[in-house]
């Protein structure tokens, strides 16, 4: 079956062309066509349906060491999505089902899915969740969002909580958890439009607008006695800021550096380091995929959230295969209104 | 008593006179003779034995906001040290007693010390432990690498723990307490001879000296399987090649940041914090006074691993009131070896 459909197809693909110094752009990327690979023993063959798209991705284009191997030169670029299985020689996925992984820039993927190793799992996506819900709120961003505040910001009733980049798809889901938690939560954002979702939508307790605010004189204002967790997305000008702001035994789970993901030297940290002696304040760097164990219950969780009306998200649909590079770049100018997806 | 001991006595003191702006120097602070005061309801009088000095009393001389209030301008330097009774209206102190706290740079001292709040609490020196024990190992900068260690940097047996001023008062105890907990332990020092004294009296495993070596290789060197714990007293270049040496799960104690004392403008912060990221790493300020209740137990470990030499120290013991300014800027020129104290 796989080989007809590889004799059939061809199957398009976006290819990392060149390492990006600074500020990603299309011309990172080559578009190329290639004859559909069949499917050996155990692999499984998908027609990819939905692609998602994160900040943290940049990073996989780099050379410099981190939490996964750099996406090769000429290779597909790495992105989660959703696929459709269209042939399988693995029993555990079967034509037709829709599975949740880590897919690429491609119109079909091939692998042996049962074979990938923990955090990198792929799991069949339930029939009766939204595909917006399942790459939103529920999603990685959204579980990523749930352990980091709960697990490692460990936000108390009455605490004040603020989030960076909170209008985005893992900020969103973090300040609502800590809303829904019973703290008071403020939210640093871009845009006066993105800052009205934050209040209105999300219905945070208030929004900073790091494009016309001064972060540090609002911080003071709005948290008059300080942070005691702050999720850090964004780093840059915010953590310092919040770094001078942070109340006594504060927590800064900190998810991301969007900041400097574009950076082609990478910039100097913050200043005040010296505020964690002050207050007793910790950094803690947190990847969902140490805490599997919990993706259950987020999940669930979420869900019943999402269900309710108590989370508000939003997700910005782009369409069509060829408009996939352009569409990750909406997330470094801003352009991107809630959770980046594109449909195929 | 006290009053005739204020008439027959005059008390020379050395006071803050301006802010310094970037290095501390003698002519920030200024001698003066006053009367020895006479003592109110619960107050004591303490005549100065013993000064003690530490990197942190130089945040204390700045305005800027900190874990104390600044010292005053115009008001004596504040420091830690043993004083004895001379006079008390305080049933719990009797004269004769000796009385390790906070003191200042000056012959005479008085205070409700009684009143005065955890973790800046008076307590009697015991009578059968060396004063330079009592200054030095176990002291508060030897309780504060107790904690710092132990309660923070929770090292497992066969981790690789890394320690900045290594050879100093704090991290010289931190290194050793690592050591003793079956640690692979490396220090990094500034000089041949501090390092001569890591590898030959405390027994480290390696040393780095970062006055002649680069401190990045020689980590890559000495901890090929990455950083498990690290205990900072230093901050700027020490944390930045740390920071790419972090194994999975790493924990940074931070107990000081010197390197960035004496600097009219804060300095940046380390480029890499994403590695925090990466390894899933925290660094965790601290402060000595959230740890009070460990105290007893930290005293009597210390005591017994000095006493049975699995704890090697150094003091620095210079002489005089008149050189207590030269003697604190010791600290800041690495001319002490080991832990700065003057005897009065």
């Amino acid at each position: 079956m796989a080989a007809e459909v590889g004799a059939a197809r061809r199957n398009r693909q976006w290819l990392l062309a060149r390492r990006p110094v600074g500020m990603v752009s299309e011309s990172d990327f080559e578009l190329v066509e290639r004859p559909v690979p069949e499917i050996g023993p155990g692999e499984v063959l998908g027609r990819v349906r939905w692609l998602s798209f994160e900040p943290a991705m940049r990073g996989w284009m780099d050379e410099r060491p981190s939490y996964v191997a750099p996406v090769e030169l000429g290779a597909p670029m790495r992105a989660p999505g959703l696929a459709e299985v269209v042939a399988s020689n693995d029993p555990a996925y079967a034509p037709g089902e829709v599975v949740f992984g880590m897919m690429s820039w491609s119109e079909y993927v091939t692998g042996r899915w049962s074979a990938e190793t923990v955090g990198r799992g792929y799991r069949q996506v339930p029939a009766d969740v939204p595909t917006e819900q399942v790459l939103g709120p529920l999603g990685s961003t959204g579980l990523t969002a749930y352990v980091g505040m709960l697990d490692v910001g460990r936000p108390e009733p009455g605490n004040t909580v603020v989030v960076s980049g909170a209008a985005g798809a893992t900020g969103s889901v973090a300040a609502q958890i800590a809303r829904i938690k019973g703290c008071r939560v403020v939210g640093i954002a871009g845009g006066a439009e993105k800052c009205r979702w934050l209040l209105d939508e999300a219905r945070l307790d208030a929004a900073i607008d790091y494009k016309s605010e001064d972060i540090g004189s609002r911080l003071r204002q709005t948290c008059p006695d300080g942070v005691d967790v702050y999720f850090e997305n964004v780093g840059g000008a915010a953590l310092e800021a919040v770094l001078d702001n942070l109340a006594h035994g504060a927590r800064i789970a900190l998810c991301g550096l969007i900041s400097g993901y574009n950076d082609a030297e990478a910039q100097p940290g913050p200043r005040n380091l010296f505020q964690l002696i002050v207050q007793r304040a910790s950094i803690q760097g947190l990847l969902l995929w140490d805490f599997v164990h919990r993706i259950p219950e987020a999940f669930a969780e979420l869900r019943r959230w999402v269900e309710a009306g108590e989370i508000a998200y939003r997700v910005d649909v782009q369409e069509g295969f060829e408009h996939i590079p352009r569409t990750f770049l909406r997330l470094f100018s801003g352009a991107n209104e809630g959770k980046q997806l594109l449909r195929l």
